[in-house]
């Protein structure tokens, strides 16, 4: 006997590192792959989602909401709303178990900060997924990227999330539509080659490192034990690569478990 | 002759670690030790402050007009908000350039995201400091660096956030007055000893953890080479060896110069 329990698909990144519109293009990827995919919204002050959710946080909880009733400002009314995430976790739980999907991609808060490092973020991943399988996905502004210091801190920065999510990590760059093809390379050797990014951190003419190049070069060794993916969420460039390091570490590059062959891979 | 420029000490840390009440209670330190002694606010969201800043960033951005004007949600406000403190810096450094204090505190914005991972934060303090001195001080709860996975999310944040604003840090874990004697010398074993950090975090049942215990400990040992204080911003416990730290790597331990000798160390 099959058993069919969903695969989730955890979606983290800094504000503007392009969170919504990487789940609504995985699930439309997914969707035309003939796989039952189905999205959780956790952002409670998300303004408008290019994809429907079938479970909604803002059902509950709405920032704008909070900050009129608590009278707080917008700061501690975002903080205060995605705190709030853990109060409704039961309801959410129940909806989120009836969707019944092979994929199940949760879209977390703009903000990584007040999901990832403050109590109600983990919480709320671990009694949403349970027992089930779960990979993080953390995206990465691809034309931020291109410079070797905010690469270097965006590696540290999606360490550091690993250790507050807990589950497989991927890093995922985002944008390479708008990046030329010498800077599409130029990024491709940095995140494939430690070396190469550490003696390109190191050169970098405005940091008084305190490291030398061998530690650099060691810290950054440790950094790419997280598989990357360059991706667009425009032209859809590279989410074959992105399933198939979402299917290996889901299913240990096994198919997806269903009664039917799955079509990918 | 003596050249009078003010040393920089930038306050840096996710939201709720502490930052106002620490520029708070440094400021008073400082100012009861007779030093000349300013603080600039940087958060355009900041409902309220517990000290007088002397520049305020609020003279010109405030995040709920931002909100109301543009109308945004909180998040796009709050990010709008600090994306525009670049549109005002010419004037901001005209008042700062005015202080003519020994320390010049810089507050920044409520969350860290949005100051240290988008181009404003770095540019907007690059601007400000100039040609002058200056040290970050990243500020970790010291609560919630007693898992020991937080704390080495913590410092991994930290060495993110370095790559990004680029001065000597120090990481200054706050509320240790809010610790039992236990959790204090547990937290103080984790903090001064890279390799108790390391197996701690290894032996974290929770972790599914794609290193070894070798591995940990490696970039834990890198992420060391950041100094490391336990302050209490209630009572000023800390205070004293901060003084010294901040001192030691902006002036290499030599007192401030001043036409008057240091009163301090």
């Amino acid at each position: 006997m099959v058993v069919k329990i969903p695969y989730y698909i955890i979606v983290l990144g800094t504000a503007g590192s392009g969170k919504t519109t990487l789940t609504s293009m995985l699930m439309n990827y997914l969707d035309s792959h003939q796989m039952d995919v189905a999205a959780v919204n956790l952002d409670p002050a998300v303004e408008e989602l290019p994809y429907n959710p079938d479970v909604d946080i803002r059902e509950w909880v709405d920032a704008r909401e909070v900050m009129v009733k608590r009278g707080l400002g917008p700061n501690g009314a975002l903080i205060a709303s995605v705190d709030m995430l853990a109060l409704n976790i039961g309801e959410l739980k129940d909806e989120v178990d009836s969707l019944k999907s092979n994929y199940i991609i949760i879209d977390t808060p703009g903000q990584l900060e007040i999901f990832a490092f403050r109590d109600s973020g983990p919480v709320v991943l671990r009694t949403i997924i349970g027992d089930s399988k779960a990979v993080s996905l953390f995206l990465i502004d691809g034309l931020y990227a291109l410079k070797p210091s905010n690469l270097f801190s965006a590696m540290l920065l999606s360490a550091s999330t690993f250790f507050r999510i807990k589950y497989p990590q991927i890093n995922v760059f985002t944008k390479i539509d708008l990046l030329s093809e010498a800077e599409y390379s130029g990024l491709l050797s940095m995140i494939e080659n430690p070396e190469e990014l550490a003696s390109r951190v190191v050169e970098d003419a405005d940091i008084n490192l305190m490291w030398s190049s061998e530690e650099v070069y060691g810290l950054a060794e440790k950094l790419y034990s997280f598989e990357s993916v360059p991706v667009s969420n425009n032209s859809g460039q590279g989410f074959d690569d992105l399933y198939a390091l979402i299917q290996r570490v889901l299913a240990g590059g096994e198919d997806y478990l269903t009664e039917e062959p799955n079509p990918l891979l």
